[in-house]
């Protein structure tokens, strides 16, 4: 999407055998790109959080592995390659899926031609995330479009924490929408939840958002309810982490929240997951999918820009106060009003889910 | 209650016609306690929040009566320390109702015998909050006591903002049961809310949480749905700001969400009052209370403890992103399990208030 007026990426080929990346850690006070080089250098983007957000870890794991075979393109390479990617994020899906599409291409090609056609599946990946994010801005464009006001007032979106470009290779999957919406000329305005405890809704959310020229206001994660009482949001719209064969819908902390608070002033509430971030084998999103807890600074400190413009961190909570952080929170497929995948919208259920994927009736859990 | 083992208040007479207080502003990192002189310094008290929380607040203007009293009895001087500590903190209704005591029980006295009056008028301020809250703990802990194990392990009790001692001169309202509980020696473990922007839970709460020896763990705002789904909160117990006298609760923002947290799972939802926090005049808390917008650089900024020790301010949203700060939400009567008020525990209704307050039933709005 555009940064200042010019398109840009999250991650692209930068010739002679490298890659560039935005440094996501420097957002949203410093916009800084670093080229990778080398296997090494894409391991640490990935780990250092640099890139993050599924569909980018994966798409970065996977030219991780082109930079790997630019070196030596042996079978030892690359398993190397394989196996220090893929302890980057150990609960990343995508991560596991880039890299076995790049393993199943080139383990049983000539080593002499790895280099390109490793490139050339990279590209693919990147541009496949691509794809299935403007398909899902296109579906749920018509949504948006559904709640415009006669009167030219802006439609009233609000999403949670990053499920925006920053996460994906381009155009983001909650946001994917939006943007469609925006370059459409619909007027829209997003209330952007800050996001506690790393704070992606203020620092990359409201970043992206505004570089594109959307119109957005920076609200605490405490406040969508309170808007959501006084008419005052239309619609909302977030990502997933992983969603079940049933139409649960693991995502950041607190979007359960936030759909309750839908459910309770008639705000219809969509998720929008491109089919990779469907678990077709699990039925009860509560019961069955794990919640991982995060290291416990996330929520004692916080990182922001001093006076003096450095990027620090300042502790919060007293000294002997232990924390505790959940990562997600898994939201029932009864507070969801519909899913938008790349192929369509359905109901938040494992029939609506089938009516769109019906290849996967033999192997979805659930009844 | 207890700081490291001594008992200590948020306010106290400090001899030689001055009163000692705790500068909130620097809490949870250092505790600094300072005197207070002069009417001028009770001004700034109040005004730079290094005394918050409207309980307290009333008790500072009370005393910064008797510091102006000290100085100078005359009528003038009288007038003029009940205009400059009205206008400190414009909303607060205990600001207002402190004042009011106090200018009607000094203003037909002979300005010769005004100061030791005063001082009595302003300890008995005091003294009514203390025992008010204190009433409010005997209360609630019956409510603790219900939910108490069989297997001896902690009743887990959510709570959002300070509503503790350090809002009022001691024992708190929404803590005043859980302080009641520890002290009987009922186990307890209490999730506190951080509770931005202001970050009052893991700064005051977690902090007074602390000193007395009350087990409690710091989360998030987006982090209690998540726990309430999977049976780690046995009660929720808050404060509040206003009430209506049909029992929906003005209270810090992001309370509503918990609320419908608690309703999804069942989990009882109290609110802590003393009755002067019950505006009789109005019934409908969502349509009729005006909700205060607070400054943008709550939102923008964080403060904390830096790494050399410092506190400071750190900004966590881009450049150019507006905010919204909305400082309160109305959570509907419908919602809360029970209010616990100095005269027992009600539901949350015009009947369930009036069942203790029956002398308001000429007055109370709604039917």
């Amino acid at each position: 999407m555009k940064v200042d007026g010019k398109m840009m990426r999250t991650i692209w080929p930068a010739g002679h055998g490298a890659v560039a990346i935005i440094d996501q850690t420097r957002l949203p006070h410093e916009l800084e790109t670093i080229k990778l080089h080398t296997l090494e250098d894409a391991v640490v983007a990935i780990s250092s959080m640099q890139v993050r957000g599924a569909p980018l870890i994966g798409a970065t794991a996977a030219y991780g592995v082109a930079l790997a075979m630019e070196r030596d393109a042996s079978d030892s390479s690359l398993n190397t390659a394989l196996r220090l990617l893929g302890q980057t994020r150990p609960t990343a899906v995508n991560l596991r899926w880039a890299l076995e599409q790049m393993r199943s291409a080139l383990v049983n090609y000539p080593a002499d031609d790895r280099v390109p056609l490793a490139w050339r599946m990279a590209n693919e990946i990147a541009e496949e995330d691509v794809g299935l994010n403007m398909a899902m801005g296109r579906h749920g464009l018509d949504l948006i479009k559904a709640r415009r006001h006669a009167d030219g007032k802006p439609v009233q979106i609000l999403t949670h924490c990053n499920a925006g470009w920053l996460a994906t290779v381009d155009a983001g999957t909650a946001t994917a929408p939006i943007y469609a919406a925006h370059d459409a000329g619909i007027p829209v305005h997003v209330w952007v939840d800050e996001t506690r405890p790393r704070n992606q809704g203020a620092s990359l959310t409201a970043w992206e958002l505004g570089k594109h020229g959307v119109p957005h206001t920076v609200i605490v994660d405490n406040c969508g309810g309170h808007l959501m009482q006084h008419g005052m949001v239309d619609l909302v719209i977030v990502g997933t982490d992983r969603t079940t064969a049933t139409g649960d819908v693991a995502n950041k902390i607190g979007t359960y929240l936030k759909a309750l608070a839908a459910r309770d002033n008639d705000v219809p509430f969509y998720v929008a997951l491109p089919s990779p971030t469907i678990d077709w084998n699990i039925a009860d999103g509560v019961r069955q999918i794990p919640i991982e807890q995060r290291h416990a600074s996330e929520v004692t400190h916080v990182q922001g820009r001093s006076r003096s413009g450095e990027i620090v961190s300042v502790q919060v909570t007293p000294d002997g106060s232990g924390v505790a952080n959940y990562g997600f929170d898994v939201t029932p497929a009864r507070l969801i009003t519909g899913l938008i995948t790349e192929r369509g919208v359905c109901p938040a259920s494992r029939e609506g889910l089938l009516s769109l994927f019906p290849e996967k009736r033999g192997v979805a859990a659930g009844s």
